[in-house]
């Protein structure tokens, strides 16, 4: 096997029997060699959980030329790790994540286990790019979103990306696409969360629901303006979270805290 | 009920049955009215992750004055998300996640779930804090952080934090504190990631396992050294993933992809 082809490890939330993988692996394809570690079953919501209170298992389930395909029993992360460190014999070049079946842009990157497989690349200082349609439907179409989901890995095998900065992409549901933009993650929140599912004798159960309320300020900006009027949003994503901008205002207080101390 | 006094929802990720979320509300019960929602069993490493899948359930089954305590069926970030949803009349005040019974400096803000719940509350502009221990002992002694742990609650509800700013706050074991650090997030991996266990007839399964290497760059600086030096570590951590540095350049090379396909 070559080791001039780019090797591309591409993983997913929604299980291996996703649409959305297998129109992510056929739309890369030419690209390098791919080796697909993929969930299970779904694994929607696991952000960047991990697998620790029982063994995670893996296996084979595919090889052809410049394909091999495993499950795993474990969380996107664990695919990434496990990958890594039992699969695979080099690091890979590129990790990539998706497509997903629903939006991962603004805060869902927190939830999102197709960003946890990214975020978790991205750590390990491996360039990694998240994709996702805004879409739930099983059968969605990927097509339009093919020829930008083709350029932007192109890009980054080119170009890389910086240590510690990860890419966001996400694609609105339309026909035709009206091009990309570069976005800021949108702030709000999420509301209506909970769906009351009560039993007899016990009303305290309840299904995760909601929608996302975006905050107004800066909301052209945002990947979430882009996605309503049909543009991708490509959020570049930092895996270094800290505020490096309230370090110091925080020093001044936590040394007020000391010197109370010695009081 | 008076309105006065300060509502702080506290939770964790090593579950209800875990010293670490006792220590805590003894710390800080004090200060506030303190309601606790925690998860049923531990969860730790679950991140983000919320439960999608099966309905999540929660059980009142403490009430004194000043002190009210639920059980969840959920992840730590369910549990916040309950709490403000379904459980509490008004928004919490301030949410404390902890105290974990292990380190969560580092990339681990990614996978702890005890910074999960705390980022769910950042997400929704409510000032949070986790606390943790590097120490992952059942019996763990809390006992010399808790002065720390009570400062810093007071700092925070007296001053409370920038919207979209949390606080990811650990401490080394040691007998003796030797004070407080403001840090950034240590960078760096973790390497032998997954111990063999396998069965008869197949040999691919792993345990989660390994030790976090960190970079030397930058060292001096980091929760990391914070911690390995005697210090508690405060490391100002954003919500706000965005790379706002890396999006001009980023802009340029999406540019130029647009322009070769338009030729």
């Amino acid at each position: 096997m070559s080791h001039n082809k780019p090797l591309i490890l591409i993983t997913n939330d929604d299980g291996l029997i996703a649409k959305g993988i297998s129109e992510l692996v056929k739309f890369v394809r030419p690209l390098g060699e791919i080796v697909v570690v993929a969930p299970d079953a779904p694994r929607s919501g696991s952000g960047c959980s991990l697998t620790v209170t029982q063994p995670v298992h893996f296996k084979m389930i595919r090889k052809d030329v410049g394909l091999t395909v495993y499950r795993c029993s474990g969380s996107p992360v664990d695919c990434v790790k496990l990958a890594r460190h039992a699969i695979l014999d080099r690091d890979p070049d590129l990790v990539l994540s998706g497509i997903n079946h629903g939006d991962n842009s603004g805060v869902n990157v927190h939830y999102s286990g197709t960003m946890g497989a990214v975020i978790e690349a991205c750590v390990n200082r491996i360039p990694a790019i998240g994709f996702s349609l805004c879409d739930h439907d099983q059968g969605a179409d990927f097509e339009p979103m093919g020829k930008y989901v083709r350029e932007l890995t192109k890009m980054v095998l080119l170009n890389g990306l910086p240590d510690y900065t990860c890419l966001n992409v996400n694609f609105p549901k339309v026909e035709e696409i009206k091009g990309l933009k570069v976005c800021q993650q949108a702030r709000g929140s999420w509301s209506n969360e909970w769906e009351p599912c009560p039993r007899s004798f016990d009303e305290n159960y309840y299904w995760m629901s909601g929608s996302f309320v975006p905050l107004k300020k800066g909301h052209e900006k945002s990947d979430n303006w882009a996605l309503a009027n049909g543009y991708g949003a490509i959020t570049p994503t930092l895996v270094d979270m800290t505020d490096y901008k309230f370090a110091k205002e925080l020093d001044s207080l936590v040394a007020g805290l000391l010197m109370e101390d010695e009081e």
